[in-house]
């Protein structure tokens, strides 16, 4: 029990105005076991990468800088979405700007973490086009205009330390070649260049076939605060212009070939249907940005690349692979959320949209009284009711249609907490055991439509307030 | 400082996954001291009132049924807004069907604290009905059809002890009338009976002038969690069906004659720029309700309701000091708010409309990240940059017009922030010193419009996660 030491009569805390509340909490532990090694031949074929430490960050063991390049024969094709914060880091500008000049034809990507050079101004562009330059000098067959995506995370409101970034990316110039490579430990560098708060490396693979033939896609992604993505396709944005904030990063590498329009399309709908279906905190970062390239490594030379169009049940597979995939990705960022204690699934069904559904359950999901409760592990469906009516929808809630219940993760009998807008005789004993679980699904049903969504979120822990309210000092 | 005992090494909390964090806060002090007598005669003439204990609440010392009278020789006018939640209380719907049969025409109000009467169902429909009547019966001339309007506050997905409070409400009936009264003490019994997690009973009273003549307007209110009001007139709604919540439940009452529909559009003008603009955690209750009396008491008998189509400027002096007075009430409620150490007032300027504006003052007063910063006594505009950047606008927001100022309460000179989008080298003691006042005030100016809002909010405290972790337990 997470509030041990803590029952103090509840008038006290309010009438005794010179004494201190002592709170014991567990310590939230490092989640690195969820990291496991892959074998070398899990990754998607035609990528070299690394991570390295270049020097933004001042410990000498952090890496703070990834470079990923596709050296496939056949054009690689590069899509994203970024996040619709209207005060959008640079390198969000920047790569929008890249994929829109290249006509979604990219093969490389950069990263650095510990600074996002977010609210940099005309300094904090130039130094996102100098590491996109510098990294289009690392391809083989250096392009004319540039194919390199850039993404940054760290501190707001500081400029880049850039020419130590740029020699990182020398570093792996001519006759250097050799540090980026293809193995899990290049794959897992990486990804360990992407963290800031992360307790640990996301980094996944998945292998999947389309018309017999296997393919592959990995890739990796951070968090774990300023965790409530809304990321869309480029779109012409307003110029942007020293403070620590998270983000979400991610990076998903295919071997399979697919045109670039329906790269786009795929990760769009992924993106809704993953990284937009998180949230740790509610706050929208101004870097948010998930990038997936395609090279087409493992396709045969003359195989035409899956379009929506031509080929619409390859892009179905690929599409649906990606979103599944994708998923994954974004679960890890909530499972390591700044002082998460539960990792929550939110379903809401029943809803007359897709959009009504998504609402509500972010609604739920970022709800104060609903994710404290977690931590406290109360079942406390009036909290989620609340937060379910408060919504505006398309059609009118009937409240008499709604049912709310608890989904054990261990896979034993769910618990009806509200049958048709009436609140159960709830087994208070069978619900502690549900809710003390790490693992949770909430489901919402509100009887007056067919479409579903899910969410993923965690609870609100001491832990939280310490990192958030200490963060700077 | 708040967070003194916290200084472990970053890194501590993540990875030593058996210990405890000790977490040692400021217990938060009863706010009791912004309770103080008033004068008996700063209240409206024509009310008579009281609070007692009727049994809701266990502690027979503390007061859980107010009612409240007009026994004005002239026509009562009544106005409420209402919740917008889907899962509207009992109280609210009944509430809402006595106005609209009653054109407007109400003259008693009936309160009970420690049960909400929310999700209970048809007996909660006829328990809110039989309060109604029961309070009808008390007026002088008892009406044919109901002059009463019901609010309730505590514990959802419980029925009311009904036979104790219909007891408690006739105990006010023939022979013991003399238990309502006029004097501070009488109001001050109401207001303390709204009360549920609030320290103190929030009790105010204003005079102001129209047309020479002094009228009076005095109210109660309560909070203090589960706030996030967004209410509006009656409007058709569906019928809803044991948790605790809180609740914002307001009445204000005043002794002006004003139309019934005059009285209805003032208040929506006054709620929309006093309760709707106050956020303690960011969640809708299912029972938020503000009613509105005027009696008329302090009114000549040959002179005409105030309406706004006949006396444009009495209604427009009337409207101003209904939103002024509302705004006073609904302030106490976030100074009171659950485990708050701050009331931040957030003012958004420079907006394309008031909507535009008052979304973005509300995304930064429910920011987890703003909130836990000012907990922290961190100046962190990163946080409410990415917070106002989060919020899509009617026309596109240019991010260097951006200005982000803290107004300190003391009277001394602005600390700007951020100028034209780019973050001012910042005097951290300076801003420390301005932060770490109880009172503040954070100024985002937008560049894009003339429109502007103002939003209330507090901090997030270890405290308001102990108080919402472990309510019911």
């Amino acid at each position: 029990m997470l509030l041990a030491g803590l029952r103090l009569p509840a008038i006290w805390r309010r009438f005794s105005s010179t004494a201190t509340t002592t709170i014991v909490t567990k310590a939230i532990p490092s989640k690195s076991h969820l990291h496991k090694p892959l074998p070398d031949s899990a990754f998607p074929k035609g990528y070299i990468l690394t991570g390295l430490h270049c020097g933004v960050k001042k410990k000498p063991e952090l890496l703070d800088l990834a470079v990923i390049l596709s050296n496939s024969s056949r054009p690689t094709s590069a899509a994203a979405c970024f996040t619709r914060n209207a005060f959008k880091a640079a390198p969000v500008i920047v790569s929008q700007e890249v994929l829109q000049s290249s006509s979604g034809r990219a093969r490389a990507v950069v990263v650095n973490s510990g600074c996002a050079n977010a609210v940099t101004g005309k300094q904090g562009m130039e130094d996102a086009w100098a590491m996109v330059r510098a990294t289009d000098s690392l391809l083989p067959n250096p392009p004319s205009s540039s194919e390199t995506l850039v993404m940054s995370t760290g501190v707001i409101g500081q400029t880049l330390p850039i020419a130590k970034i740029l020699a990182g990316i020398r570093a792996l110039g001519p006759g250097k070649e050799g540090i980026l490579g293809s193995t899990f430990e290049a794959w897992e560098r990486a990804a360990r260049a992407f963290m800031t708060t992360d307790t640990f490396p996301k980094l996944r693979a998945r292998t999947f076939t389309i018309n017999g033939k296997e393919y592959r896609m990995a890739g990796m992604d951070k968090g774990a605060g300023m965790i409530h993505p809304d990321m869309g396709p480029p779109a012409p944005s307003a110029t942007s212009a020293g403070q620590l904030h998270a983000t979400l990063l991610g990076c998903i590498l295919t071997d399979a070939a697919v045109s670039p329009r329906s790269l786009q399309s795929a990760l769009t709908y992924a993106v809704d249907r993953s990284f937009n279906s998180i949230s740790v905190d509610g706050d929208m970062s101004t870097n948010d940005t998930i990038i997936v390239l395609a090279n087409g490594a493992a396709t045969a030379a003359e195989e035409a690349e899956i379009d929506e169009e031509r080929h619409p049940e390859a892009y179905e597979t690929f599409k649906q692979e990606l979103t599944a995939f994708a998923a994954d990705l974004a679960k890890l960022v909530v499972r390591d959320g700044e002082g998460a204690t539960k990792f929550v699934t939110v379903t809401v069904e029943g809803a007359p949209t897709y959009k009504d559904a998504h609402r509500v359950a972010s609604r739920i999901s970022t709800s104060a009284l609903v994710k404290t409760a977690l931590f406290g592990e109360d079942a406390n469906w009036g909290r989620i009711l609340a937060a379910t009516g408060s919504i505006p929808l398309s059609a009118p809630l009937d409240p008499t249609r709604v049912n709310v219940s608890f989904i054990p993760a261990d896979g034993t009998a769910p618990l009806p907490l509200l049958v048709n807008g009436e609140p159960e005789k709830v087994d208070e004993v069978r619900a502690k055991e549900i809710i003390s679980q790490e693992d949770l699904e909430i489901k919402v049903e509100l009887g007056i439509g067919s479409e579903s969504a899910k969410y993923w979120t965690c609870d609100f822990s001491y832990e939280y307030v310490r990192i958030n309210g200490d963060y700077r000092t």
